[in-house]
């Protein structure tokens, strides 16, 4: 057709604000254009007729008391979107990026599977999956209201690593249901990182689908702290003039990030560490053990400890929060000279950084307005940036203690006791972490 | 921590320009941010060593003769990426966008979920789904090879309708599993397109999700084509000087599209429509027939024809094809003066636009290169801005009658044999086909 207008996307605005907006639909007067555009008339969902009102009263989440929240504010329309990275112009660019042209780009992938990685976004995009079954601190939300923090996730991708990332909520509870749909919807991804879903069950899903594919999958509540955990321990141990191997480690938590941490400090050669869950330190002893923690208990508690976290505190060089509750501050007296506490439950440490500062030479938390922030964030971007750098199809104990040695060489130079660990915004940090791990995969 | 500096996102550059490129790989020499550079210098991943080669030999698919193809060169390293719609400069951004603040976005999720539509992206979200069994005209090539046109797809959701699009390429092809797979992922999307999944289980797979899911779920292979196609027959009929109602049409083809096409026609009131599948008409005396076909037989033919499509063209006002294989002049001859020839099988027309014009006063094809082109992205990209703007919960059959009309209408005042149908690239056509949309669903 002679004369073919160059096109006007429609409508032109990002996608946060084409916010659907049931009252406005109306024969006569509907301008998805207008509405487009404006924002500040807007009027939340919860409003329009339509849809179903929830049981309790509306004063509790009132729409206009939500609206002047900043938080809410800045959650309108989501967090993310997607953008083209090709031009569709005209005619010939359409027939470029989709039929007639794409056709070849699809026969050469069926004949040579690999060259997916070259030709199509999988090699740079990771799946972000829940089952919203363990939030945050909130818990079993479900996978609906665990969608914000997939988002946040996924804009956390992108900015430090430059990777493509897509949450996706899973309505399935059950590992086998769980498993099975992340192994049917991997083939357009390049990596799953798991998150947000609840220990045990964690533990088997993530092996069973290190099994099942041959992309990395990596569950960032356990690996991610561990890996930020471990840089901020070496360089602690260093700053107090010790080595990790001259270390008695006591981990309050038995959940993904506890087991995960135990792990990776036996592999990294800690001189001992005891994981203590809600009756007390786990040993080969008790019998009220899940196979999770009946191979930590293998694993850990050389000084064959047994009892209270309390008891076992006695003593110990490092202190490893990642549970609720406190710690009284009797017990933290009765710790090593010089120790070190992490105490990384949040918003509430386990152990106040105005106490623990009494008794320890370092003190790390996981909240962003003390030093020594304990953050995924220093972790996971770099981690998957690096392995699907290297076309790694999985991510190796070699890869996670590598991306742990390079976080802790970022600040190596300006160590402190308060500064063990780089801050989440270091723009060193994502890159070491990515070279680090792309290289152990390269071994 | 004081002096917090602002971030510089690694790597700075556009997705597609982080292709993982496993050679580059090395501890000494890695260098992420220059090889995001730089994509001049890079080769296709199939060259790399760590990816099995599959079977035939290299020459077959070389990756230099590859990358000399402007296609390839376009699809390096895919055609879409994320993108952040919010600020992540420091700590305070950190904070709102997600851990602490977005735990309460959670929360007021959770007691009300109808506030996902305002708080998340799943308002303005599409997941494109597809099992790679159907895929452009290249059938059953599988998911991965699927994800270029997926992409594709995306693109001209974001580019016409500005609907944030995900590709979902699926590893099962089981009705029951690839029904309860797109019911668990369905939480963090607004709705459902369906792609390229082949007949018949396509039409239960589309029945089960509407019955499951209270999002709108299309399957645009279906009625994408078939909207785009009524609206053209209707605007054939005006400039042939007849009505729907006035018209015998004959479909050649009885999958996806011919069967959907069959219905709308039938639910627009067109005089009689039959259908014709390899084994000739479908009429209720034979013993053959699929339940879709069974059904077809019910709704089509009030003629009561049977024997070969041959047979029914004489005589018939228009002719639609959605099938592969060619209709021989001699039978085009026998059809009604002034009548309707919509040939649109790819790349090769049933009946070429040469051979139409010497018997049809108004030929349509699925060619770009030819007047009168039915392409699906007239439909579409409008039908789920105006279903999600209206907070549909599905897509009634008022709504893709009340898109043939809008569609039909944006040509109405220009209309010639020459033009029964806008150009995909008309920025009337999105905005006419969602207002129509959500005014429908509105009633």
């Amino acid at each position: 057709m002679p004369g073919e207008p160059t096109i006007a996307p429609f409508p032109v605005a990002p996608s946060p604000t084409v916010i659907p907006q049931r009252k406005h639909v109306d024969a006569a007067h509907l301008d998805l254009d207008a509405r487009a555009m404006d924002t500040a008339t807007r009027e939340p969902a919860a409003q329009t007729p339509q849809i179903p009102q929830t049981a309790e009263p509306a004063e509790t989440l009132a729409a206009v008391e939500l609206a002047e929240k900043p938080v809410f504010a800045l959650h309108r329309g989501g967090k993310m979107e997607i953008a083209s990275t090709v031009p569709l112009r005209d005619r010939a660019d359409l027939s470029l990026a989709y039929t007639p042209g794409v056709a070849e780009v699809c026969t050469a992938i069926a004949a040579k599977p690999e060259l997916a990685r070259e030709y199509t976004w999988k090699s740079h995009t990771v799946a972000v999956v829940t089952d919203g079954t363990a939030v945050l601190g909130l818990g079993n939300i479900g996978p609906l209201a665990a969608l914000p923090v997939m988002e946040g996730k996924a804009v956390l991708f992108k900015q430090f690593g430059g990777i493509d990332a897509v949450p996706i909520c899973l309505d399935c509870t059950d590992t086998d249901e769980l498993v099975e749909t992340i192994v049917r919807l991997a083939p357009g991804f390049g990596g799953i990182n798991l998150e947000d879903i609840s220990a045990p069950r964690c533990f088997e899903i993530e092996r069973r689908l290190r099994e099942r594919l041959d992309i990395p999958v990596f569950h960032d509540d356990q690996h991610g702290t561990a890996i930020v955990l471990l840089a901020a321990l070496r360089n602690a141990a260093t700053v107090t003039g010790r080595t990790l191997g001259e270390l008695r480690a006591v981990i309050s938590g038995a959940g993904a990030a506890g087991v995960a941490i135990a792990k990776i400090l036996v592999e990294a050669g800690i001189g001992d560490v005891a994981v203590a869950d809600s009756r007390g330190i786990v040993h080969s002893g008790r019998t009220d053990l899940t196979p999770i923690k009946r191979e930590l208990a293998e694993l850990t508690n050389k000084a064959g400890l047994s009892g209270s976290l309390a008891e076992a505190l006695a003593g110990a060089d490092a202190f490893i929060g990642v549970s609720a509750g406190t710690v009284p501050e009797s017990a933290v007296a009765t710790m090593a000279p010089d120790c070190i506490i992490a105490a990384m439950a949040n918003p509430d440490p386990e152990i106040h950084p105005d106490v623990a500062r009494k008794y320890a030479a370092v003190v790390a938390t996981g909240r962003s307005d003390f030093p020594n922030q304990v953050n995924n964030v220093l972790a996971f971007p770099g981690v998957f940036a690096g392995a699907l750098a290297a076309g790694a199809r999985e991510i190796t104990e070699e890869m996670k203690l590598a991306a742990a040695d390079a976080l802790a060489g970022v600040v190596a130079d300006e160590l402190s006791p308060e500064c063990v660990i780089p801050s989440p915004f270091d723009p060193r940090v994502a890159p070491a972490v990515a070279m680090a791990v792309a290289a152990a995969a390269a071994v």
